[in-house]
């Protein structure tokens, strides 16, 4: 077996024999298959494609490669989510305890944010004294006392998934459908959950543009689940404008937690009691009302002991960026239009993300939204406010967002996008 | 400008910009573009195409990458011939001094073998005492006083193409018609010969497998010498089978000394004899008769001054391999196939090829061919002769003989492919 004759198999179009991806990801992962080979096939992977068949065998490579985890000693049964990744989506912070409070175990193995995307360890980073970096027993033990933990994922969960993403991430060969559904799922199938809800966005600020991509995503990684016996179900959901009405780090925790005290913004809300009923469905767990556990404080509680138990100050004031700059809407009318991705980006550049893994990221820097498409605004009131500790980054954020809006005359009908698009199941 | 930007283009069936193309060239050359950015490329090359203008600024971006050499001291005018390699190929040996012997100056800079076509200068290096590596200075003082010099190129020509051509090596990246066209020219431009003839093998043994191919590869590279004022002229011709009778280091010298010589097999002098019409052609020399300079023996004394030019003795006994194993014909009967590839790899294992860069080739191995398509054979007669200094290596090198002839029965009408298929100009 070598190197050469797999990806030649891959760049004519071939199918990659169970063998051939058995031992290319293992010769990766130990060094013999070099990135610059790797690189190659990732790139035929890409434009070739690969086939269920090809996709479920290069999965459990990838979960061959490392340790997996073991829930099984928990009373409760796990249920477990993921997002793809959008502009303001917070909603594991409110949807972990949430999901906790209505009986099951929540074990959130997140990342930290790259590119215009932000990072959910990076938001709870926020919170001063919270720890992101949990050993498998703390990890448990937090799951077990509170019912969810959110941390980072250990080294030795599929670290050929590790090694590959990062490669990918600066050889142009991240939007390859086969390779985000199996580096995704690798994960969760080797954390051990029972079952599992997939947030898969479309739109402007995700990484699937289009809801065919998205399906097709979507589709491949239920397949991929259900296959490896973890109950799996995927709503397609709405990235075409931003979540709530906040995006960056202290910003969205703060909105989390009026979510968690019963109020929030309309869109967090409903996507987040959405995905908490799929995860409890998943999760065999009946009779259970998430709407309930936001408005009585149960998922707030939930909240409060899962942050303490990492080391965070649930009561702590938190930072606040050091600059303020508002946009103005230029004309009276409705917004018909927020561009998810130019708001992701104009906040990633105040400060909020990350160009380079080894970047810091400010806690209070972000965009505040003071409308969503479908609402009528005034000339001259509050579009957007812009947070940030380097105010000389303020022009280059806003050019970002030069044409990021439309507001058309008052009057005009504005059909709004729902949220959930699609359930695949 | 950033790799990833150039890559996504690609990847994305975009046409790449100069300036792109520029860099990407120029900061690989620097180490500033990674290994795993330029494989990932060279794969969307592959798969997605370039066109003629992005083919010719890759092109005259690799030349920038080094020196441009000058033969301009010169007094007669250079003509310059490469061949895209196959099993046999020894047409540069006696070529290069029956075309200086007619008047032009023939610079031949030329390659070792990788993998089962032979290298030149490997061959050359069977007679003792002969060095493939010259300074500029050398170079151009055997050219100019004996008319031809044949040796290894200089590292300043072309580094990106270097560089480039070792990670496609590795990265199942070589068989991109627009990599393989540019490479070959970036050299050949660099070196500032005025005219060049390419001989582009087509069949099993040769890297284009099918006419539509070396048609399209041709065509490229002689539109890429045509605009940067190189006189180019392509032949396509036949690499289904060897080219005359042996396949090896000192078989193929000791054969080429026979052309020279006024003799040895007819498939050889036809092509060597062809291409040294349109090489003196392409120079502007008339009158000139290549059969003439090889059956008076001009073209003889030429080979002998240059060998001994670069160190080497033309009356050198040359290396004979330790043992020889002989394959006779299974049937009697019309010989109408007898594989390129197959005695290519054959005589590869047998020890006159290498695997690796860095590996050394027996100056004796090879294979003797006793028969060629269209001739009568019977059974029990010498078919092929195996030579070798490692006869443990005759069961392997077999293996890939296994299926490398057709017997047909006596008196089956066998139509011989002519040696020059087309020509392209």
């Amino acid at each position: 077996m070598d190197a050469i004759s797999v990806i030649r198999t891959k760049r004519d179009r071939g199918e990659l024999s169970p063998e051939q991806i058995d031992w290319v990801i293992d010769a990766y992962t130990r060094g013999e298959v070099a990135d610059e080979q790797m690189s190659s096939l990732a790139m035929a992977i890409l434009l070739n494609g690969m086939n269920r068949t090809e996709i479920a065998r290069w999965t459990a490579a990838m979960i061959a490669s490392g340790e997996r985890m073991d829930f099984s000693s928990l009373s409760r049964p796990t249920a477990d989510k993921h997002s793809t990744g959008g502009v303001g989506d917070k909603i594991t912070l409110p949807l972990a305890p949430l999901v906790a409070a209505c009986g099951a175990a929540v074990p959130q193995l997140s990342g930290r944010g790259l590119g215009h995307t932000g990072g959910t360890l990076d938001k709870l980073e926020s919170i001063p004294g919270w720890r992101a970096l949990l050993s498998n027993e703390e990890m448990l033990h937090v799951l077990d006392t509170t019912g969810a933990v959110i941390c980072a994922a250990g080294d030795g969960l599929a670290p050929a998934d590790k090694k590959l993403y990062a490669l990918r991430d600066v050889t142009g060969t991240v939007e390859a459908i086969p390779l985000i559904a199996s580096s995704i799922m690798s994960k969760k199938i080797a954390e051990g959950t029972g079952s599992l809800v997939l947030d898969v966005k479309v739109g402007s600020g995700a990484f699937m543009k289009t809801i065919e991509d998205a399906r097709e995503l979507a589709s491949t990684m239920v397949a991929l689940g259900t296959d490896s016996g973890v109950r799996t179900v995927a709503l397609l959901t709405d990235m075409s404008t931003p979540l709530g009405l906040t995006a960056g780090n202290a910003l969205e925790v703060r909105e989390s937690v009026e979510v968690l005290a019963g109020g929030g913004p309309a869109d967090v809300v409903e996507l987040t009691v959405a995905l908490a009923r799929e995860m409890l469905d998943a999760a065999g767990i009946k009779d259970a009302d998430p709407a309930k556990a936001l408005a009585d404080g149960t998922a707030m509680d939930v909240w409060r002991r899962m942050i303490a138990a990492q080391g965070g100050d649930p009561d702590a004031t938190l930072p606040v960026a050091r600059e303020q700059h508002v946009l103005t809407a230029p004309a009276s009318g409705v917004l018909t239009r927020l561009d998810a991705y130019a708001v992701g980006v104009a906040a990633w550049r105040l400060g909020a993300g990350r160009a380079r893994k080894e970047d810091p990221v400010q806690a209070g820097a972000g965009i505040e939204l003071h409308a969503k498409p479908g609402d009528t605004v005034t000339a001259g009131q509050p579009l957007l406010t812009l947070h940030t500790d380097t105010p000389e980054k303020f022009a280059y954020a806003q050019q970002s967002l030069d044409s990021a809006w439309d507001i058309a005359p008052a009057g005009t009908a504005h059909e709004s996008t729902p949220i959930v698009l699609d359930r695949i199941a």
